[in-house]
């Protein structure tokens, strides 16, 4: 245990039989009782021996698959009495069709999500906005932001399988016909395979992995992921900053750069007389164009190129911010398989069944740290790139600004 | 006579005879008798009958020159009890030497110029500064501004050839020996072509130009002169906050980029297991240093190359600042003249000398506007020209900065 993870005191005395009151999500009792759930559905955990890697196997019938959320339209309901937004989602899946959802249906998809999967980090949604909402800068936004949330949950290899996104990326759903939607609701609303007891639809390959060596590698992740979660907020919020001083500050410098030359020419050009001085003028016209140009640019390329990548960041922050609440489950488990290990075979029931939850389940958080960790270098180096290609293009194009104000003198 | 330069009320019933209050000049009184100074120097006017042209003509002996200011050091005197900076001042003349000239010096030929020469632009010096004024900073900003000021008079062809101007850059003096100094200062703060009188040794070549002519050529100038002064000013005065901006935030801005980006990939490199991450965490880095550097960037090229700009912007104003003046005057002597011609021939003794004396000061002011008028398109052109140069550049600069970081994900 690192000095983050402290056990809690006096922890240990309580008999393990009775599930302790922070044992919300019930992973003691399940450890010691397992779960009487029927098991419908299956998810898999592989090993990799060479290099040691436990990981989360696909689904073989239900891959991981994108989507992509379009066309935002303001729709209305009894009359016209309700107004809502509804994307177009488009899931890339052989048996794909374009669905129409608005913001509630992601909210209920995101609830049966984090009931279902405690152990499993399921990103919270872009925040709901009352005023402004059918503003086209909002909904654009909203947009992005649904679809970035969507491909997260959809590139997940056990949610992207779950009953519950298959139904909300297939389900069709009209005012008219929402049978079907309202009966997929009704299915996995009453799923009993949820929060601990989804750990018994769960099975894992047999590694050569010692349970020091998980719980070093689960602790190592539990370690570096507090420092990570604050410098990316951090940037996070200095991007809001930097970005907030575009509007404020530089696209307005340029343009009060651009309206100065202009009056420059204003002034240069009454002098019909001097040779040279329309051509002058001309120039001075144009560098004032320049300068407004690049004022445009501040607003468009360089802050969309900000923007898009910190909104990636934010996502992250919101990925990161799952982990506290799954290790303080996996601390609490250890400490009860520890108990149970400590009192022996007899004075446990289910003696090597606990042994053996206790086990799947330190898989599925050592599992969903490294589909995290594999997808944060995949994300971050794409992320990046991004950035700074965009930047780049950015900073060519101010050139290119200036540059043709230049020409004028050749 | 344009609104902008309304005679005044009254002025016309005056006995022309007598100088009027704010002839301070003694343009008036000039034209009126004529000067008894003795005449050592010529001064020349030449019209280019095609282009209908009136401008000054470079002495043939001691044409416009260039300056270079060099070696700011600091020199003592009294056995240390003063000391000040000395600049080594460079002419580039067949007979040229390198001297060493204080801040006062230059005070004392600013001084000269300006009472010798009141219908010509002589700047003013850039401003004394007390406090802090042995920093490098500050040296070198002077240095530069010198050497910006001594190079417009030594290009102006009446001025350049002065006794003031080659005493003061050729005349060698040191605490030792400055008796030759003090003779050409007590010659040139003797001499009495100064004023008005200095009109006495112009002599301009005839023209086909009607005196409307020239008057229409001189408002023309005048209406245009305040517009540019005011919206030059404007300018000078927002680089001067936009050269603000990028101490106080552009740089400031970048360096917390750098930072922030240093701190994640510090949060990084902490995860030494996953395939990949060490690089993803060394980009992460070299993005930091690329902020940094761009920081730089914004406090090196990206300032100084407005600061020049705006340096010789600064310039202009002080140029153009002189003009009000001599328009002011030149206004004057309209009036005077205008006045002498009413009356006739038989009120006013001297009456063709008044007459040509007359015409004479307008051929000044107006050898003056067009010197003005065509330096103006030719530095204009030169400064803009190289602000854009120059911030080509630092942008593409902080391209090399960006693409060195994205370098690293290929």
């Amino acid at each position: 245990m690192t000095l983050n993870r402290q056990s809690t005191p006096g922890a240990d005395t309580k008999a393990p039989t009775r599930p302790r009151l922070f044992d919300k999500h019930g992973i003691d009792n399940y450890i010691l009782h397992g779960s009487k759930a029927k098991v419908d559905e299956r998810v898999d955990i592989g090993y990799d021996e060479k290099s040691g890697y436990v990981y989360w196997l696909p689904n073989a019938k239900t891959p991981p698959f994108s989507c992509k959320i379009e066309d935002p339209a303001k729709g209305s309901k009894l009359g016209g009495l309700k107004s809502f937004t509804e994307y177009k989602i488009h899931a890339q899946i052989s048996n794909g069709r374009v669905v129409s959802r608005r913001y509630k249906q992601f909210e209920w998809l995101h609830e049966q999500l984090v009931n279902k999967f405690r152990f499993i980090c399921v990103p919270p949604l872009p925040g709901k906005q009352i005023a402004g909402r059918f503003e086209n800068e909002f909904i654009e936004e909203r947009r992005r932001q649904l679809e970035l949330w969507l491909n997260r949950i959809c590139h997940h290899p056990v949610l992207c399988a779950s009953f519950p996104v298959q139904h909300f990326v297939t389900c069709e759903l009209t005012e008219k016909n929402n049978k079907d939607w309202k009966a997929g609701k009704r299915k996995s609303e009453k799923d009993e395979l949820r929060e601990a007891a989804w750990l018994h639809c769960v099975t894992h390959t047999q590694s050569n992995l010692t349970e020091a060596q998980i719980a070093t590698q689960i602790d190592a992740f539990a370690q570096q992921q507090p420092g990570l979660e604050t410098h990316l907020k951090n940037l996070n919020q200095g991007l809001i900053k930097y970005l907030e001083r575009h509007a404020e500050i530089y696209k307005p410098d340029m343009q009060r750069l651009g309206e100065l030359f202009s009056k420059v020419f204003i002034a240069l050009q009454t002098d019909t007389s001097t040779s040279g001085n329309q051509e002058l003028s001309l120039s001075v016209s144009k560098i004032s164009a320049s300068f407004q140009g690049i004022a445009e640019l501040y607003k468009t390329k360089g802050s969309e190129s900000v923007r898009n990548f910190n909104e990636r960041i934010q996502e992250y922050i919101g990925l990161l911010a799952c982990f506290p609440l799954i290790l303080n489950i996996q601390r609490n488990a250890s400490e009860c398989i520890k108990s149970v290990q400590q009192r022996g075979p007899t004075a446990t029931p289910d003696f090597s069944g606990a042994i053996h939850r206790g086990q799947v389940f330190n898989y599925v958080v050592l599992a969903e740290i490294n589909f995290f960790q594999k997808d944060k270098v995949n994300d971050l180096n794409l992320y990046l790139k991004s950035l700074l290609h965009e930047q780049i293009q950015f900073y060519e194009n101010i050139t290119v600004e200036l540059r043709a104000a230049a020409a004028t003198f050749d």
